[in-house]
């Protein structure tokens, strides 16, 4: 019986761990990928990490592994599958059939890469389509390649690729990008890089990879086809929140619903990091979301 | 005219200069002291700060600074005396005379240490009497010395002194110590620190210098007299908010009353780090802070 588990790598479970293991719970971390950082190992750069400036996702994700690795926390390798709630202890069971039980379960699965839903998109994955630019822009040197989405991710993606790809499409459905302002200024000054605005793609075409993508003026309605070697979506996330769904309160979006505290509706249940309903996304964040998580969990503990 | 003005350079108020400045926000940092970092710079090791594990109090300051610096923040030095409302721009008048008018203001003006009250304690201010052991620890290398506290702060101090001087007393005026297990256990294993428990100090006594504690037992209400060289006090913290204390809600110790969006009773006024009512005050949700404050001042200006 441990006193926390948490399922999840990222920055938010890292920080739980860290928070829990100082305070002197005995716990683990389950860890579905075979590499600590979560959704940060797919960012080319993290500049707003206070304290470590325009540190590469892959180098900030290990830092944090490093940090977990000093205090010796214990990683396990699998897929959380299910969690049943119980009164004094929760199980939760792995992909593998192993079963764990936690006086506290502090939930930092963070959230996964929308998709377009467009033809072409499953055809061509891993041949052209792709979620991660910084994990497969060196695969198109010198090709011309296009990014879709308008947030700072899609924005920061285009800005990167365009210094690998000879040219970079970015196609966005609506006449303005919701990135922030110091990114928007970086694109428009990047003279490799071309702003499809109003469009969407209608299709990813090809034959052995991508070639090119079918795309729609939501504007004027008229279509036109864009030579290109790689489709990088960056459309968005969704909570990864599936297992706990119907146990404690979501939004309708499937974030986990608790306030700064991380407390789900469910005694001993936390949530911590992009899981978690709230309005800034953020490593640092969710670094503040394991802290919380983890002290909430070290003063349940301690009252029962 | 600045979009954001930001009060103090701790982790709250660099933080916040990061994130508001990639949002493009014209801003300036009011700094009281010579150096960033506010409180941090007192503290020998944070080992808590997620990715820099065991970096000195100092260094963690200066990495936020550099970060500040590679982003061209623009500092001001000074003391921020007055904060006058408004519903377009508010005021703020420093201690030099100069005045400020910004559409938001951040307050991140942390917290400082609390006083023992006791005689002996400013006479000796600075001849024995320290509110920083990692500042001043060195000057008493193998002597007798003494902290007052029960925290974490109190028990890290020790610990700190304990590499540097032959004994350490650590006294506490109650029968357990409130800080970390973690922390406790480590106290309890370094051979040189004896902690007095149930004990609380009278008087601090010396002639030139600290030369001894005048000690009570709260239990048996017995005196005696402890020879030390020094007497760090670690005796809790309270906000430094005064400035705000009559504009926006606080609560009864002076903490600015403010969600996890960092936002005050007033408009465009947002409060980030310790000075704000929370659960708990670390480097990493004073960072949190920072984020979530600029953010919401951004959203503010966008709105206006």
């Amino acid at each position: 019986m441990l006193d926390t588990l948490i399922i999840g790598s990222g920055p938010a479970g890292l920080s739980a761990a860290i928070y829990a293991k100082r305070a002197g719970l005995s716990l683990a971390v389950v860890e579905k990928n075979a590499v600590s950082g979560g959704q940060i190992l797919n960012t080319w750069e993290v500049d707003n990490y206070p304290g470590l400036p325009g540190i590469n996702g892959f180098d900030l994700g290990m830092k944090f592994r490093e940090h977990a690795d000093k205090l010796a926390i214990d990683f396990i390798e699998g897929e959380a599958v299910s969690l049943t709630p119980g009164s004094d202890a929760h199980r939760v069971k792995l992909d593998n059939g192993e079963e764990y039980e936690a006086k506290t379960v502090i939930i930092a699965t963070g959230a996964i890469h929308a998709a377009l839903g467009v033809p072409g998109e499953d055809t061509f994955m891993g041949k052209g389509v792709s979620y991660c630019a910084t994990c497969d822009g060196g695969f198109f040197n010198g090709k011309e390649t296009a990014v879709i989405g308008g947030g700072d991710v899609a924005v920061e993606d285009a800005i990167y690729l365009s210094r690998i790809c000879s040219k970079v499409a970015l196609i966005h459905r609506r006449d303005e990008l919701r990135a922030s302002n110091i990114l928007k200024e970086e694109l428009l000054n990047t003279p490799n890089i071309t702003v499809y605005w109003n469009s969407i793609v209608k299709e990813i075409r090809g034959e052995a990879a991508v070639s090119s993508l079918l795309l729609e003026n939501v504007a004027t309605k008229e279509t036109s086809e864009l030579s290109t070697a790689a489709a990088f979506i960056a459309v968005g996330i969704r909570p990864d929140t599936a297992i706990v769904r119907d146990i404690v309160e979501c939004d309708e979006g499937g974030y986990v619903i608790a306030g700064e505290d991380c407390e789900t509706s469910v005694p001993g249940i936390y949530v911590a990091g992009d899981a978690r309903k709230k309005r800034l996304r953020q490593v640092v964040t969710a670094a503040a979301d394991g802290a919380n998580a983890a002290t909430a969990a070290a003063d349940h503990i301690n009252r029962h």
